[in-house]
């Protein structure tokens, strides 16, 4: 079991950014080349890039692209720093993004912008190769829990195309089919922008793990009906009393615990944000035509609202165990271990 | 508050049988004409016209239908039998079909044809008037569970569109605005097919009723964030133990209770088959394209195979009231009253 799907990465030769478009999977997998911070701002808030894990190695990049743009040393510190300010604004509940730009921005500290542009794309590159060899470990850690054979319901995409690679909660798929073990997958379609029916389908029919698309309302009645071993799902940020995850998280961890299913989460350590809670953070939401048209065509009357939020919060005592590149944190939750981060 | 739409009713001048046709809204309100049991049995598997109660009244027009075109004395029995039992196939689920199908048939038992066809547009009118006043019935005996302001989560639509019109769960929302109670609605899209952002956002903003829609995997958060006061829903079939309804109700009841929120039922003595139980009954699976595809465009890779259960089935331990025309029914549900049914 191995997969080739390489998801965002540095271009060395064009200093630019490569990334999957992934607004246009599944029909078609486009490589797009981003060479500007105001390009990728684009191509993040258009969701073309999306995923925690992803998005930090994003916003990393995205600081080493403004470095290297910025050819005045006068106004370099300025530029990077208005630069990493317009990145993180762009998507609010994702934690990693912020700290994939800040990592890069603490290595850059008071060097000289010739020395600071270097660094730039050296840290971004090693947090990148960071992210691959944690998504290995979360996927190494998180295998041993998944039954020898058995089928584990996903929700919205944390996979290769999530990350670097390999993916989070996908990891741990891919790493309990590597050991053998007979893994089946439900992916839950996550409307409204379908990340799990275009995304988490494709990567894993593209890599030969038997999976099932369904409506994200159906997950309830397949676990009544027996169908469902296990859930595992990635998450965009972990304060000290909640995991914050796409919307629809939240009602698969009601329906699991209802059913006595285990409920994880995979993250890596940069998705903690211990020194947080639930109430502090604010919940992106997004526009009304994401819910109420279907590729331009409306599917919800004019003059009729629409809530729209991206995330949901699971109480930590909704969730069975949270998988880290460290190891697996079982309830009741001690995020002291994680007191460096 | 009262409501102008109208779903479906027997032209006595073409001797045609009259309805909205749904896969239309929210775009256009259109009326089509429908003279044959084929074009009729048409109508109902593309969900021109659906709605468990709505299916009664058209299985009970079908047979009226098919009693008027057979012209022949000889082949009326045969003819209007195979109609019947083809109209009948047409949605396994929903009890009503069958239901309004067999009264029609039974009112013209040993009858001449020529008796039996009067009689047959006769008792199919009858069951449709039938339903509207038992709409405004389970209206008024469901607006008293209503809090005087506050918010109702619904699911699919079992609303005027459903019925002939008025509604069920949507009945009750009007006859509690009729009693000055102040009710705004959170209509879930309902996936595949989006008859809550289509149908049910429709005639409640056509009503003037304060109407939010959000997709399926919101509603928990939203419980969570106590934003629901309360879910009602209708019902496709209920059995000695279960409440069959579109595929995501399961999912509302096991969250409703999880926030002790009250989750109720409204249907129509139609609706019950109390000699059954969860286990005896079919739940239809739908075609895979209805969740593979948007408006023709694929939203699943081509390859990767999806599970489309039109309904689910709720135990009756997570429902805190079943609301018929006769009144309201409390657990523990003891139906030994609907006896006659």
């Amino acid at each position: 079991m191995n997969s080739d799907i390489k998801t965002i990465w540095w271009n060395d030769e064009n200093n630019a950014v490569m990334l999957i478009d992934q607004t246009k999977l599944p029909v078609a997998c486009v490589i797009t080349e981003v060479r500007t911070v105001k390009r990728l701002v684009e191509a993040i808030r258009r969701l073309e890039i999306r995923g925690a894990p992803a998005l930090g190695i994003a916003g990393a990049f995205g600081v080493a692209l403004s470095a290297l743009s910025c050819a005045s040393d006068a106004e370099f510190a300025e530029t990077v720093a208005m630069d990493a300010a317009l990145l993180k604004s762009t998507r609010p509940t994702a934690v990693n993004l912020a700290w994939g730009i800040d990592r890069v921005l603490r290595s850059m500290e008071n060097l000289p912008p010739m020395t600071a542009r270097l660094l730039a794309v050296t840290t971004a590159k090693n947090l990148s190769a960071e992210d691959e060899k944690g998504c290995m470990l979360i996927g190494r850690n998180g295998a041993s829990l998944l039954p020898q054979i058995g089928t584990v319901l996903t929700h919205c995409n944390a996979g290769a195309l999530a990350c670097s690679t390999w993916g989070t909660a996908l990891g741990i798929i891919r790493s309990a089919r590597k050991m053998e073990k007979k893994i089946s997958v439900v992916s839950c379609e996550t409307r409204p922008l379908l990340q799990g029916s275009r995304l988490t389908a494709w990567e894993l029919h593209h890599d030969g793990i038997p999976v099932t698309s369904i409506i994200d309302a159906e997950a309830a009645w397949l676990m009544r009906q027996g169908k469902i071993d296990c859930v595992v799902v990635g998450a965009d940020r972990i304060t000290k009393d909640a995991v914050f995850n796409k919307i629809g998280t939240y009602m698969h961890a009601v329906c699991a615990r209802h059913h006595n299913i285990p409920f994880y989460v995979a993250a890596p350590a940069s998705t903690f944000d211990i020194g947080a809670a639930e109430a502090d953070i604010v919940v992106e939401e997004r526009s009304r035509c994401e819910v109420a048209a279907f590729w331009g065509k409306p599917t919800v009357p004019e003059g009729v609202p629409v809530i729209n939020y991206a995330f949901d919060a699971t109480p930590l005592d909704l969730v069975s165990a949270i998988i880290t590149e460290t190891g697996v944190l079982y309830p009741p939750y001690d995020f002291s271990c994680l007191g460096h981060m």
